[in-house]
C-alpha cells in the first residue's frame, strides 16, 4: 500500500482534516491525542450540540448553552487541532482539498467527513420553510419562539377559528424526536402554561403526532412503544398512523385527505444526510448517507472516511446501523483506531462492528422506555434512568450540574426556566 | 377632586394599565397586590429583564435565560393581573385608551408609563445598525455573536489591515455600561480566548473605550472613578478621553479627526427616552424624558402616571433622578402607594422623594467600586459585594443558583460558559 508508505514517511506531519463537530468527529479528534498527526476540524457553527436533548431547548425547559459548547474550547489544550468556522463547498480528492465558502481550501492526507443528516421533506423542500425541522440552536429557539407566539396569538385573537388554529401544534414523524417533542408541548400546554393566560385555556389545545407507519418509534420494542404511545394519548396527544402528510400550507396541513388548520407545524420525518456524497461524488443510499465499506472508507479511496449519520453503515439483516449518537461516536473511535495503526505501518485492522447499547425515548415528566436489550424499563424508573445517562454523557461539570439544575427546578416547581420569546418577540405586526 | 370620586364609585373595578415590564412597572405591580383594581401589563416582550447584567450575555458570561423572565409567569396567581404581549402606537388621552401595533385598543382608568430609554445616536440613527446598542436580549446574543464573529475572521484572515481592524473594538460611552462592557472585552480577549486560536493572538486586540466628556463614570466618585480607570488600563483598555466619535462607518470610526478601523462598534452614549411624550402630546426634557409633577404624574392629567427612565423627575440642585434600576423600583412602589391611596378616598400624599442607596460598577474579575455615600469600596472586595447584591437582586431561586454557579465556574475555571454563536453563525458568506 504506497498510501501507507507516504504516511509513515511524513510522521508527525500527517494532516487529518474533519469535517463536522458532532458525536462522531469530536470523538475521532479526542481519540486522536497524542498521535503523530496534525488535524483540523471544521464545522459551520462554533459549537458542537447535545442534540439528544435539543428538543429541551426547544420546548423551553433548557437553555441553548446548557448544551452546547464551543469546538475551540474543547480543544484549547491540544495544539495538534486546530479549528476552523466554514462550510464545505468542495472536495477535490486527486488535489486531496477540501474549499470552504470562504474561499480558503485546506490539504489533506486523510479526510473524514462526520457532516450528519437532516430531516426529509420527501421531495417537498419548500415545505421546510413552513414545518421546521430540529438540528441547530437556532432551530431551537426558532421553534420555541413558535410555539410561545401562538399561544401570544392566541390570547390576543378574537376570531374562534384563528384562535383553534392557533391552539392546533402538529408534529410530523413520530420517532424518539417527534415523540418527545410531542410529549413536551403537552407537558407545556396541561401543566406549565395554564394560569399564565387570562382569555384562552391552554389545555385546549390540541398536539397532533403524525406518522405515515402502522406505529410509533419504529425499531423500538413494541411493548415499550406501546407503553410510550398510551402515555402520550394519556397527556392528550393525538396520534395519528397510516397517514401521510399530503401537503402544508401557511394555514396547516392535510394529513390523508383530512385538512386541518395549525399555525405551527414541526417536521421531525425523514433522513437526509448531508451532501457528502455530492462533494465526493461517491455512491450513496436513497436517503443520501455515503456507502462505505466494513471500514468506513471510500471502496475506491481508502484515504477518506465517512461516519456518523452521513454514512451508510451495514449492520444485520439489510439493516444499517441507525443514526444515533452512540453509533457515531464508536464509528469516530473505530476511525481513529485505524488511523493509528496505518501511522504505525499495520494495516487497518479487523471491520466496524456497531454494538447496539440500548433505546432510549422520554415522552415527558416522569415517562420514558428504556431498552437495553435484556433489561426493559418503562415509566418512572425509565425517566430517572434517561435523565442520568443524559447528565452523564454531557460533556463539562458545569452543563452536568447546570442541566441537573435545571431538571430539578422542572420537576419540583414544574415550570421551565427558559421560556423566552426572542428573535422576532416584539408584536411590531 | 371629580376623578377620586369616579375611582372610589367603581371599586374593585379601577382599570390600571402598566404600559412597560421593566423594573419600574414590575415593581409597580406588585405592590399593587391586594388592591381593588385590575391590572394591564403591556410589553413588546415577553419577558422582564435584569438589565443590569445584560452586558454579561453579551460576552458570553451569563446565558439570556438566566438573566430574563416571562412576565407571564411572574405574574401567574395574580388573577388581577392581565398580561398583553404587544407594542404600543397611541394614546388616546380623552377616550382614554391605548392602542397597540396588532390593532387591539384598551381601555384605562389609570395609566402608568414605563416604558424605558434607550441609547442616544445623536442626530445619527443611521449609525444605530453599525454600533448596536444594548437593551435587549436579542442585542446581547446579537452583540456576541459580532464579537466572537470578529475572532472567527481574523482567524481566518490572511489580510494584515484587515485582521488589525478585526481584532479592533471600540466602545462609544464610558458610563458604567460601556465600562462593563470594555472590560468584559478585555477579559475575554486576554485571559478567556488566548488558547483557542491558532492564527491569531487574541491578546493582541486593541479594546477602545471612546467618551465625550472628560472622565469615565461621569457622576461616580472621582477617586472611585480614577481607580476604575487605570483598572481598565491596567487590563488593556485604551481610554481615548474629550474625544467625541464624528462618524461611524462599516470600516470604522472617527474619534476626534483620527480615523479608526474597526470591525466591531459598540454603543453605549447618551439616553434617549422612549416616545411616551409623544403619545401623550406631554412636554418633555432634551433627552424625551416626559415632565411629570412631584407625585409622577402629567401636571394637567392627574390619571396618568409616568415612571422609570422615561419620566424626568427632579432630585436636587437641578438634577434629575438617575436612570436606574433602583430609582425605577422606588418611583414604582411609590405610584402604586398614591394609587392605594385615591382608592382609599385618600389624598395623594407627599411627593416622590429619590432616597439614592449608591453606585456600583464593575471593571472585570476581582474589580469593581462601590459607593454607600460613607462606605466607598474599590477592588476585590467591592467586587464581592457588587458580584453579592446582584445575586440577591436577581428574582427566583433558580435564577440567584443558576447566576451563582455560572459566576463560580467562570471565576475558578476562568472561563464564560455561553461562548455560543447563533443565527448567522454558519460561515455560508
Amino acid at each position: 500500500m504506497d498510501k501507507l508508505r507516504s504516511l509513515k514517511s511524513q510522521r508527525f506531519g500527517t494532516r487529518v482534516v474533519v469535517v463536522g463537530a458532532g458525536f462522531a468527529g469530536v470523538e475521532l479528534t479526542k481519540r486522536l491525542k497524542g498521535a503523530p498527526v496534525r488535524i483540523t476540524v471544521i464545522d459551520r457553527h462554533n459549537y458542537h450540540l447535545f442534540q439528544p436533548l435539543l428538543y429541551q431547548a426547544a420546548t423551553a425547559v433548557l437553555a441553548p448553552s446548557e448544551i452546547a459548547w464551543p469546538i475551540r474550547e474543547m480543544f484549547r489544550d491540544r495544539d495538534d487541532v486546530e479549528v476552523v468556522l466554514g462550510a464545505v463547498t468542495a472536495i477535490d480528492r486527486v488535489a486531496k482539498r477540501v474549499s470552504l465558502a470562504s474561499g480558503a481550501s485546506i490539504a489533506f492526507d486523510i479526510l473524514v467527513i462526520a457532516t450528519g443528516a437532516t430531516h426529509a421533506y420527501f421531495g417537498h423542500p419548500e415545505w421546510e420553510r413552513l414545518a421546521p425541522g430540529l438540528k441547530t440552536v437556532d432551530d431551537a429557539t426558532s421553534i420555541r419562539r413558535r410555539i410561545l407566539m401562538a399561544f401570544e396569538e392566541a390570547e390576543r385573537s378574537t376570531d374562534q377559528d384563528r384562535r383553534k388554529a392557533l391552539l392546533t401544534f402538529a408534529v410530523v414523524g413520530a420517532g424518539p424526536t417527534g415523540v418527545e417533542l410531542a410529549g413536551m408541548i403537552a407537558e407545556l400546554a396541561r401543566s406549565v402554561l395554564p394560569g399564565e393566560y387570562r382569555r384562552i385555556d391552554t389545555r385546549q389545545a390540541q398536539i397532533l403526532l403524525i406518522e405515515a407507519g402502522d406505529r410509533i418509534l419504529n425499531g423500538y420494542d413494541v411493548s415499550l412503544a406501546a407503553f410510550a404511545h398510551h402515555a402520550l394519548v394519556r397527556r392528550g396527544v393525538e396520534i395519528r398512523l397510516g397517514q401521510p402528510v399530503t401537503s402544508v400550507s401557511d394555514d396547516g396541513l392535510t394529513i390523508g385527505k383530512e385538512q386541518v388548520p395549525a399555525a405551527t407545524i414541526l417536521w421531525a420525518a425523514g433522513v437526509q444526510a448531508s451532501p457528502a456524497a455530492d462533494w465526493l461524488a461517491a455512491p450513496a443510499d436513497k436517503s443520501g448517507r455515503v456507502k462505505v465499506t466494513p471500514h468506513l472508507m471510500l471502496p475506491e479511496d481508502g484515504d477518506i472516511f465517512v461516519i456518523g449519520d452521513t454514512a451508510h453503515v451495514g449492520w444485520h439483516d439489510d439493516k444499517a446501523v441507525p443514526g444515533i449518537a452512540p453509533a457515531a461516536k464508536q464509528e469516530g473511535a473505530y476511525v481513529a483506531d485505524v488511523i493509528r495503526r496505518r501511522i504505525a505501518g499495520e494495516d487497518d485492522g479487523k471491520p466496524f462492528r456497531y454494538r447496539h447499547q440500548g433505546d432510549l425515548a422520554t415522552i415527558g415528566r416522569s415517562a420514558a422506555i428504556v431498552d437495553f436489550g435484556r433489561i426493559k424499563l418503562k415509566g418512572m424508573l425509565a425517566w430517572w434512568v434517561w435523565g442520568v445517562a443524559h447528565i452523564y454523557f454531557l460533556i463539562g461539570g458545569r452543563s452536568r450540574l447546570a442541566v441537573a439544575l435545571s431538571w430539578l427546578w422542572h420537576y419540583v416547581r414544574r415550570r421551565p426556566s427558559a421560556q423566552l420569546i426572542t428573535r422576532g418577540a416584539a408584536a411590531d405586526d
